[in-house]
């Protein structure tokens, strides 16, 4: 059993190894996350072997089949989990480099320079691909990882952690720069969101009861990923087709996924053609609709209750409503998005520039699906999760978002 | 008395005008600023007697005199304050400023766009200065502002606020965005910390006491600002004259303040030399040194306790040691530094470089006096005050700091 002293014990050794890898140079780092790659592709039996344990027993304990094939590992996704660590070796390195830089103005030379955070904490559901991809994203930024996956991928991850702790030793780092937090315990998860000093950052990445209770508990400085109540506004000088095109993509494309649609607004003045079209469009895809009075007309649309405007449904489900205008869009925006992604269609350049001014969100859309917000659709080539916070990192997250700065200031005797 | 109600139903306000404000456009907002400094200078009389009663209850109640000083008024620091109104209004507006840019893959036009948090609460003590500088640095962020002084600036702080709504409004934007937090009961703290998704950060500014019950117990995101346990490492290559100015600059400047060095590091190979001729100069300067064994030789010197390495004296007080390399230093400052500001005195590049990269601190001064940590030293015009957390701002903050971004993608019926 694993007391939060231990786990204080762990975070103590990922602070003293991070010293040396915040100072690692980029080849280094990347020879690392090469034999990481390599050592999973090898001894992938090992992994596969560990994974079939914890399929085993999600399927014994009647685990639903869709979670039991998120957690389950094939040769082919443990290719992937490599690939996606040698992606990362081709990024640039984030660490060193010089944000902004000046003269001042008694001749002191400023520069702000990005360096690693020093310890990560992830704590995080389900998938264990999740364990390889965070342990090279903190391990190119420098930062040594603290992974708490959870109780149902314990075997798995363990197995993971072991085959890359190896290979990083292999490379010449610490291997204390990636371990693994053992689960089954919610103590453990206490005592990471205790661990300030210690732990730098938490990344709670899963459902919306796991981020609120670390949001609200953490006395660690936390990220918040991932809840996406996300909308499609078709505007009064929208295209219909084009409309059409966005909310099936938005709605049905990946419907478990937090930058999937869950709502759909329009404006009255489309609505008498376009709620018709896209209800029918919607029922064909096998979406069900729940619509306010207007859709509630159209067939098979369960009239919608209060609580659904507020519902990320991960599923095929949509709350729909007409709306009077633009103005009532927002409004309806600002009181039930999640600050994730939302979208307008229109042809009407004003209502574009209203609606991008309007919405408070990590990323507004004009004409393209919301599905687009994504680190990898948005070229950073890796992504450790989707900020839907203000401080810090809003939306997707690359390593530039996993890393602090820290002001040099040289000069040559320089007093005030 | 307030209730956590009222400061609920004042957060309301100020989320509801805080959407007219981050869109202002800078004319507005600049002509706010300017309204505001001559209200300020107008009504001048009016302040001062909110003021006098401040001074008058301190005074009475015992208050010490460094305190009642830093309570006080005058038309000069009235006109100091306009004149930090001024200047903001002449700085750049933060908001709008694309922080990067690119055309995606499929066509896509993705812009990082920078925009306001939203709400600013501040909760600071004693000066009340800090009423008209926070408020004129929030305006221009476009950020709606709570301002929660201290009750021993209460009358001044009901003045200040006052005066500056009537000129925002003048200025054609909602008075709410500028409010006073009653002060006097601690559950106004509390409702501040507990008010998430109203509030979308807190900045504390004052003790270490308060700053850390603010981050420990606060459910809004947090900027900690301000501690600093900051050191002069003088070393085995370091020109003399220049790490005694530098140590007297960054000891006696201004004692008083975060910047200031509280702690001595001297490399054993310079400390026969050195020791004695900085201990003297100290002294001379009113300094008491609170000595490892080695400064405790010289006269006048304190033996230092475990504790004088940690304490943030904020006085004519410093502690001071030999170390026995630059590696000891860098072991003495991670245990006990508190990631302000940390300088070394050298001619030796490589230990320039070795330090840099081994100190985990906001800013890292080479032959410079930790005192240009400072965001008037630093050009940036304005200064919110200088965070030393690693999540979003590290090291001195102005406008931009004082911003979240958002994604702006543009397309053309673009779905995935």
């Amino acid at each position: 059993m694993t007391s939060s002293a231990d786990v204080v014990r762990l975070a103590e050794r990922a602070r003293a190894a991070s010293w040396g890898l915040g100072q690692a140079t980029r080849a280094t780092k990347d020879a690392a996350l090469h034999a990481m790659a390599d050592a999973l592709v090898e001894r992938g039996a090992e992994i596969l072997a560990a994974n079939a344990e914890d399929v085993q027993r999600a399927e014994a304990g009647g685990t639903p089949a869709g979670i039991v094939d998120r957690l389950r590992l094939t040769t082919d996704r443990v290719e992937a989990m490599a690939q996606g660590l040698r992606d990362v070796a081709g990024l640039a390195d984030p660490v060193g480099e010089v944000v902004r830089g000046s003269t001042l103005a008694g001749g002191l030379e400023l520069r702000q320079v990005r360096v690693p955070f020093g310890v990560v904490g992830m704590i995080y559901e389900a998938r264990p691909n999740v364990t390889a991809d965070a342990a090279g994203i903190c391990l190119k930024s420098g930062n040594a990882v603290l992974l708490r996956g959870s109780s149902s991928a314990s075997a798995s991850n363990e197995a993971i952690v072991a085959v890359l702790r190896d290979a990083v030793a292999t490379a010449g780092l610490e291997p204390d720069v990636v371990q693994l937090v053992p689960a089954g315990r919610h103590d453990t998860v206490k005592a990471l969101m205790r661990a300030r000093g210690l732990v730098d950052v938490l990344i709670p990445r899963g459902g919306a009861g796991l981020i609120r209770s670390v949001v609200e508990e953490s006395i660690v400085p936390v990220i918040e990923t991932g809840v996406g109540n996300c909308h499609v506004y078709v505007d009064a000088a929208a295209d219909l087709d084009t409309a059409l095109a966005i909310v099936l993509n938005a709605k049905t494309h990946r419907p478990s996924v937090c930058n999937a649609a869950e709502g759909l607004l329009v404006h009255r003045a489309v609505a008498e053609v376009f709620v018709p079209r896209v209800t029918a469009a919607l029922s064909d895809a096998g979406v069900t609709v729940h619509g306010d009075a207007t859709f509630a007309q159209q067939a098979g649309v369960v009239p919608a209750t209060e609580e659904d405007w507020d519902t990320e449904y991960l599923s095929l489900d949509i709350a729909a409503a007409v709306v009077p205008d633009l103005d009532a869009a927002l409004a309806h925006i600002r009181r039930h998005g999640s600050g994730h992604s939302e979208a307008i269609v229109t042809s009407d350049q004003g209502a574009a520039r209203r609606f991008v001014a309007g919405v408070d969100a990590a990323a507004v859309l004009v004409n393209a699906s919301t599905r687009f917000t994504d680190g990898g659709e948005f070229g950073f080539g890796a992504e450790i999760g989707i900020s839907t916070q203000k401080l810090h990192a809003r939306g997707p997250m690359g390593l530039p978002e996993m890393t602090s700065t820290k002001y040099v200031v040289t000069g040559e005797g320089h007093v005030r």
